[in-house]
């Protein structure tokens, strides 16, 4: 259990105060009335639990975005794979993952341990054992708040890979890479970071994980796209690139809202604890920074997206939200807002281009994750060096270890997932849509919808 | 109001540390710094209210659950019926229902006075009388901060009938169902348990109410979909079921995310309190095992819908996730996750098995509220005998005797509505659809809809 | 700084407890034992930021109730201009808006300066000099706490402008008169009322914005409508009104619910603190009115609909929610329930019969906002004087001089807008859409759409 918290000073000395904060706690209470050890308790696990629960909501997000952005006859599938992946990342973590990630983590890895579990203290408490008391407070939180806000952080990463890979990936494959996603390559790089291994030794900042959860997802998201490859048609053989709009553009919207919500509980809820005034005004700084960030995404995406895409782009200036949002995960607590603002700013820039090279590239993204999650992410976790004191060459090599980790790791599972299970469905399926092929119904069996000529031209032939 | 504190004790005592809660108070007040009252009055009335605005959340689940799962004719009515309960809820539980569950109970009900209030001491505060706050404080939380909680866990139930019965009940006879349902049948059954009556003195166990909230909307759906019956042609001649698909699968898909958000307040607010240690880390664990056991709702759900029901089914993942839901909120303050997550995972087989045992009997259930809510919702209250130490004699006879008493009254009410109002539409409103027969308005006019061709075969023959 | 601390007392002295909140904490810490300061200030920044979350979320909810209403030509438009608002709002309030309405507020308006920022203390603490502490706890919560709350309710104002004018307004025009709208007007309304300017200084009383907030919007709303004029054919110059339903009738019902949780946030977080009994206890009555106000506007919506618009109408209903929870915002911490359920249900009269009477006007309001905002705020603002105290003359007052400003300034900068860039698409993209003529998208593009067999016909001839 001791080795579990030594992450949060790690994660807390890439905030705001770092180790003043304990200092703080200790010089202010014979200074002046503060909040007494069980409130602490308190506070801190509710924070946890709280904005934790808010994180889960972002999986809706992520779910009504990709719903949206599909073509119909697949949006069942991918509310499937949504759900589905939510409850593996929350099985997977709480079989294996955790431990990985917090529990006696050396540099590179934790315990291969089964299952976490409520501290000794704490049982004790529960039963009735009123002189455990004492031991609970040892910690500034109880323990399965700590697991929970951490599992919905794991679920996040599961939930950007879906969506580059929708309408083409198998489902059953796509679950298999999920378990290894949650259970293992995502606790390696906490491991790393957060759990207190060799990045954070070498002083890697990353506040709620511009690149530990939004890259992670990312870079796997990429591997994946590059193995499963683009879906029929997407990129012709004349080189143009078909477009393939969002079938449901007001759940795109919903599911945008829904993870700026949820985003304040990612980022304040990282501040790791609400015990001291000290916490609540960098939780409150980061929640104004958080809301900057995402507005500026969405105002400098469509101020690009006329000249970069040829029109004001409505899902340009979603996804700039989000890439908005990605870019100040990082470094969420300064105390420079107008720098909030352009980090975000340049989070929606990126974003935008990022579309047209990942087009250029003849990489499917069916929804833009790669932009938003992996180069955003990754600018993010630069900006930090003259935003939040974050030394260029750790922050680089915390990008680059990273991603080349989870890329390579990605890729080798993903070519061997295809070698065996097959990572993509039949061209027949494709056609027909994944909805009827593998799950026997539509989305919306009673609406009219029209088929794609392109696609039934090319059946024909 | 005294008599409204009883079951304070009487539900925490179903839940971990039961008295030992307020023994621990007094105890560790002198051994170590805890919180003071004032402030455990704010942190107790702040988790009723903050978590019960979560649970009313659930209702806005229920409708996008229903929406989509109905016939796209049926859409706009049952938005309406959701709304519609939802408003009925609370000003029914306001008028008489929580005097019934809470004020005065004896053995069996509680007091018939109209409306509830702010204690007296509370309403001199708020008028500015300083010396009323030791008063206020003698309760451990403010009172309508648990009215708050309390009236959106009646909505709760009055959501699990109107989707078994949904394309086919009347839209006035189902408002006054729910008007009795809210101001008299749960109150009842509260009264019996969380109100502290004769169940609650033997010792019945039902933490956040897998029977009495959830079971008590299916016995009232059951009997509501026997009085009403099947919708047209959905159990043929032949024997065969009509296939019935969900008209709008995002749309039920994103209301099980926001049922699943809103379970974290639903179980985790029922621990009552937020003031102790021993609180925050009961809450935790609630969060954590609400969250495991849906996680393995879904995952066994979707194991045994191939085998069960003959394909991966979609709605069967979503259902399960609810089962597992229901299934740990009798129980869900255990500290064993592992346990957390076979309850939750028996209830996905459960309710999908429910599905095709509802079709081997001729009960119309269009959502499958039955057998996620009253089947999961019985294992789950039998759970707790091995998981949190219930005697299996006393949890039979609360759900046996809540059951016959819902069932039986639910019944008799239905069957007199029928006789008076007509429970049911009539077949050419059922045919139009009742938004347009009795609305006068189309879910989505201006979308092309395929019409029924069974249905239309009928209507010319 | 110190100015900006006026408003508290301002606000929370128009709502119960007023200057006794204050009195109350001195006398109480030596009578019995309260939250100590550091635990106070925890308290109420974590309520400002976290009810202000949920009043973010609202935005979300005029996006889905507006994306719902419009015909489906133009819902991609509506969404585009709901979450490009709320980006402007934010950025726009923390350019200039907030100095505005709260930083040395003389009578009529506060400080041209740009930008706001966390106090220098909180910047010191940030930055580990603990001795700073002392210093921030002068405040009674963090300086950008107060600044998300505040930022969140200027979107909410904008949200309403949008909702009227949709279908025709274009979309630049509509966002540089937002950027107006969250920059200048309603900030200047601010200072008048909650930045403790003249109308304060009178005694004007308006909880959570009956009148500062919705009317504020509903004014601007409404002098837009009138520059912008009525969709094409709307009123037919037969004298009949063109039935213009909604496109997606759960789309709409989802943003009612989402607008009603956010309200507990809305209602709830305007009591300004959480560090005493005192505030939870009108807090909890807050979410108590708020819900019973929004039953009973549902209720009388439902009854009153039939014989004011020839049917139950489903919209009417929806419609008086809202209309229902902007009523009881003027006076939402009332102790009598029965009252608010009497204010509520009100506004839902007034919100049905609102919609006949724009009719009537030739007034085209898309989404029935200037019943719902204006009317039933104007409603709230009056009834706090017998329902809380306040003085009628010095509530007209308030009611009519914001008004007149709103409206007047509103009406100028639209003729100034139509003039210059043009308020009103061209006809051909009224007619097209504005989604595929100003986005070259369409919201729902596989579905197969009815046209308007009218647009259709006078686009012949």
């Amino acid at each position: 259990m001791k080795e579990t918290c030594r992450y949060k000073q790690t994660r807390r000395g890439a905030g705001i105060g770092s180790i003043i904060g304990a200092a703080l706690v200790l010089y202010s209470s014979s200074a002046h009335a503060a909040p007494d050890g069980e409130t602490q308790f308190i506070l801190n696990s509710f924070s946890f639990i709280l904005w934790g629960a808010l994180v889960m909501w972002m999986c809706a997000g992520f779910t009504m975005l990709e719903a949206g952005s599909v073509r119909t006859k697949n949006a069942s599938v991918i509310c499937l794979k949504n759900i589905g992946l939510y409850a593996i990342a929350g099985l997977a973590y709480f079989t294996l993952g955790y431990n990985l990630m917090y529990v006696d983590v050396g540099g590179f890895i934790g315990s291969f341990t089964l299952f976490y579990n409520s501290s000794a203290a704490e049982i004790a408490l529960l039963s009735g054992d009123e002189a455990a008391l004492a031991s609970v407070l040892e910690s500034d939180y109880s323990t399965m708040s700590d697991w929970f806000f951490q599992m919905v952080f794991v679920a996040t990463t599961a939930s950007i890979v879906s969506g580059t890979l929708a309408e083409r990936v198998k489902l059953w494959t796509f679950f298999v890479f999920t378990i290894i996603l949650t259970a293992f390559i995502y606790p390696v790089v906490g491991a790393w970071t957060w759990g207190g291994g060799w990045l954070s030794e070498m002083g890697f900042q990353d506040f709620a994980g511009s690149t530990i959860v939004h890259s992670t997802g990312g870079w796997a998201a990429l591997a994946g796209a590059i193995v499963v490859g683009a879906r029929a048609r997407k990129f012709r053989k004349d080189g143009t690139v078909k477009n393939t709009p969002p079938s449901n553009i007001p759940a795109v919207t919903l599911g945008v809202f829904i993870l700026w919500l949820g985003w304040f509980g990612f980022n304040g809820g990282s501040q790791l604890a609400m015990s001291s005034a000290l916490d609540v005004v960098a939780m409150s700084v980061v929640l104004a920074n958080t809301n900057l960030a995402a507005a500026a995404g969405v105002m400098v995406a469509m101020s690009v997206s006329r000249p970069i895409l040829g029109r004001v782009d409505l899902l340009a200036c979603l996804n700039g939200a989000i890439a908005g949002l990605v870019a100040i995960t990082a470094g969420p607590d300064i105390v420079s807002h107008q720098l909030a603002i352009v980090i975000g700013g340049i989070g929606g820039l990126i974003s935008t281009a990022g579309v047209k090279l990942m087009e250029r590239l003849k990489i499917d993204d069916v929804v833009g994750a790669v932009p938003a999650h992996l180069f955003a992410g990754i600018w993010g976790t630069i900006a930090v060096c003259f935003a939040a004191g974050g030394q260029l060459s750790v922050q680089l090599i915390g990008i680059l270890s990273i991603g080349a980790f989870v890329f390579t790791i990605s890729l080798i599972i993903w070519k061997l997932l295809d070698l065996t299970l097959k990572a993509r469905v039949s061209p027949m399926v494709e056609e027909l849509g994944q909805d009827v092929a593998e799950l026997g119904i539509e989305a919306y069996p009673e609406f009219m919808i029209m088929p794609d000529s392109e696609d039934v031209e090319d059946l024909k032939s």
